[in-house]
C-alpha cells in the first residue's frame, strides 16, 4: 500500500452512502475494512471500539449523522427532527463519556436546525457539508501539528515515540505521530523507535502497524529500553501526544510518559508534546489538578495473554496516565505554533485570548 | 504456607535420594514441585527450564551428582569415576552457557577425586556434605546480602524492584529481593513494587508469585509506571540484582534497570544494586566492555501471547541487558559488604585482593 493510500485508508472515510471504517479490533494480524450503512451498524462500531480515538470518531460521527439523514422519511421537519434527534442519541449513547462524539452530534444537529426553513434536499446537502468539514479541519490541523513537528527534526534523527496518536486514531497524518508520515512524503530519513507502551500495547498494535504500512522506517521496543537506545545515540527526540495540558505547561499523557521524558532529559534529549491547542485546559492551573484515571489489574496480568502473567491474588496498580513537568518538555507542538518554555509566556502569546479569561 | 516453608519450598532441595524442585515452567499459573531420581529426568529439567537461576541451577547440579553417584556401580574407582565423568558431562551439556553449572559440577569432580583412595561409602557421603555446602553456602551468601539490604531500609518503606532475583533462582533469600523476606520474618512493614520487567515479565511471573506466596505485601505495576509511583512519594529506595559488575561500579543487570535508576535519581530516591560479590568482574573496567545480549523479536511480539501483538515485518531491538552507570548507584550491597561510592575505593577497601591484582 502506498504512503498515500495509508494515509487515506486507515481510518473513517465516506463512500457514497456508506461508512467505511477499518475495524481496529482486528489489529494488527487483520486489516478489515468495515462498510457501515445503517445506524445499528455504525452504533455497535463505536461501542465495539471498532473505531477509536477522539478525533476519529468525532469523524465518523458526522459522516454517520449525514448518511442516516438520508435514510428518514421528511413528510415535514418536525418529524424529520424527531427522528434524527432519536438517532443522535442512539449514536451518543455508543460511548457516554467520548466528548468528541456529543460534540461533533451536537456540531451535526446545529447545521440541521439552522436549515429547518430550507428545502429537505438543501439540509441534506447541508449535513455532507458539515460532515465533510469535520474531516477536512482535523486533516488541517493533524497537518499543521505535523508541519510544526517535523521543523523540530533534521534528515538522519532518530526520535522515540509513545502509545497511539496517528492516523488511526485522527486523520491522515495524526498528532504525535504525523512528522513522521510528512518526512517520509518529504524525502527524508527519520528512523521511529516505537515504545510498545504497556499495558495495552497500542504502540506495539497500532503506531508500528500505520508506520510499518506507511513504510516509515520504524523500530519496536518494549517501554523499558529507551534508556538503552538513548544511551547508544540513537534517539535525537522524543514526541508524544497529549490528553490533557495545563496552563503552565504540564502533560498528561499515557502511563510513562513522564518516565520517559525524565530519561531523554538524562541524557539531553528535548522532549515534545504534539496536540490540538484544545487540549490545553486553561482552567487547570497545574497537573497536580488532573485526575489519574486508575484501570481494572486484568490489563496488566491477563489482557491479550494465553495464560494469566501473576497470581489471581496478585494486587496491581493500574494508572492509565501521569503528568510530565513542564520542566521536562523542550517545547508544547499545536496546530496554532510551538510554545516553548516558559509555557505561561508562549501560551499568552499564541493563545491570548483563551489566557486572558483564566 | 507459611513463610518458612515458602523459603525453603520455592526452589531445589534434596529429600533422602530425590531431587525436588518446582516447576518454574508451570508458573505463576500451578505450582508442582518434580521428584527427579534419573539423570534423564535432571537433564530435562535444565534444559528446559524447569529449574532456572544462576545459584539454583548451581544448587541443583550438587544434589544431583550426589544423588546419581549412588547409582553408579563401583566394582573399582576407575569405572565409578568413568562413569561419574559420563553423568557430569551429561548434565554439564543441557545448559552449555551456564557458567554456575560446569563450576558446580567440577566442585563435585573435585570431591570425588579427593577421595578416590577412600571407602566408596566415604566418598559417596563426602559428596552428601559437598552438595549440602554448596547449598548452605548459597543460603549463608544470600542472608549475607539481604541482611545488608534490609540495613538499607526502615520500617514503612516502600521499594521498587526489577526483574528477579529471590528465592526461584537462588536458594532461600535471593539477593535483590532477600532483604524483602528477611522484613518480613522481621515483622517489619516493607511493600513492594514489582515491575512485570518485559518482555519476559520475571517480575509478574516470578517475583510476584514469591512475594504473595510469602506473605510479603507487594504491588505489581507495569515498568512504564515507575515515574507516576515514585512522584506519588510511595518509594524509598530501588533495589535490583546485577548479571555483572565492572571494576569502577557500572552495573550490567536486566534491561530496563538503568532507566529506572535515572527515574530513581530524578525524583532523589537511592538506588543499589545487590548481589554475590562473583558478580563483580575485577578485569573489567567499565560498564562499556560488557557485552548486551540480544534476544529474539519474537520474545517482544509474539511470547505469551495469544496472538502476535505486531505485524510480521515490524522490525524490533531486543537487548536482555543494559548497563546502569555506577554515578547513579547509591551502593552495591555484597555479602561482604555494602560499597558505596567512589565504588572503587570501597572495592579496594571491601576486595583487597581481587583489585590488587588488577
Amino acid at each position: 500500500m502506498s504512503l498515500e493510500a495509508v494515509m487515506y485508508a486507515v481510518n473513517v472515510r465516506r463512500e457514497g452512502n456508506t461508512l467505511v471504517t477499518l475495524d481496529q479490533t482486528l489489529l494488527p494480524n487483520v486489516t478489515e475494512y468495515l462498510n457501515l450503512t445503517t445506524a445499528e451498524e455504525m452504533w455497535e462500531a463505536i461501542y465495539s471500539l471498532r473505531v477509536r480515538g477522539a478525533p476519529a470518531i468525532g469523524i465518523f460521527a458526522g459522516y454517520a449523522m449525514a448518511i442516516l439523514a438520508k435514510q428518514i422519511p421528511a413528510p415535514d421537519f418536525d418529524t424529520f427532527y424527531q427522528d434524527c434527534t432519536r438517532l443522535s442519541d442512539y449514536l451518543n449513547s455508543s460511548r457516554p463519556t467520548a466528548v468528541n462524539l456529543s460534540c461533533m452530534l451536537r456540531r451535526m444537529d446545529a447545521v440541521v436546525q439552522a436549515n429547518k426553513d430550507k428545502a429537505h434536499e438543501e439540509l441534506l446537502a447541508a449535513l455532507d457539508v458539515e460532515a465533510k468539514a469535520i474531516h477536512d479541519e482535523d486533516i488541517a490541523m493533524c497537518r499543521k501539528i505535523s508541519e510544526y513537528g517535523l521543523s523540530l527534526l533534521k534528515d538522519g534523527d532518530g526520535v522515540i515515540t509513545h502509545c497511539n496518536a496517528g492516523p488511526i486514531a485522527t486523520s491522515r497524518y495524526g498528532t504525535a505521530q504525523g512528522p513522521f508520515y510528512l518526512s517520509k512524503e518529504a524525502g527524508m530519513n527519520i528512523h521511529v523507535y516505537v515504545d510498545e507502551t504497556r499495558p495495552l500495547l497500542q504502540g506495539a498494535r497500532l503506531t508500528s502497524y500505520e508506520l510499518t504500512k506507511a513504510g516509515v522506517p520504524c523500530t519496536l521496543i518494549c517501554d523499558n529500553m529507551a534508556s538503552l537506545v538513548m544511551k547508544q545515540g540513537k534517539v535525537q527526540a522524543v514526541f508524544f501526544g497529549c490528553d490533557r495540558i495545563a496552563r503552565n505547561g504540564d502533560v498528561a499523557n499515557k502511563i510513562g510518559s513522564s518516565g520517559l521524558a525524565i530519561i531523554a532529559n538524562h541524557y539531553g534529549i528535548p522532549v515534545y508534546s504534539l496536540g490540538p491547542s484544545t487540549t490545553i485546559d486553561f482552567n487547570c492551573p497545574t497537573g497536580e489538578q488532573i485526575p489519574i484515571e486508575e484501570r481494572p489489574h486484568s490489563e496488566i496480568k491477563e489482557l491479550f495473554y494465553e495464560k494469566p502473567m501473576a497470581l489471581p491474588e496478585v494486587q496491581c496498580y493500574n494508572p492509565a496516565f501521569d503528568v510530565t513537568d513542564h520542566s521536562l518538555l523542550a517545547g508544547i507542538v499545536t496546530e496554532q505554533g510551538i510554545a516553548y518554555p516558559p509555557f505561561s509566556e508562549s501560551f499568552a502569546k499564541l493563545f491570548p485570548e483563551e489566557m486572558k479569561n483564566v
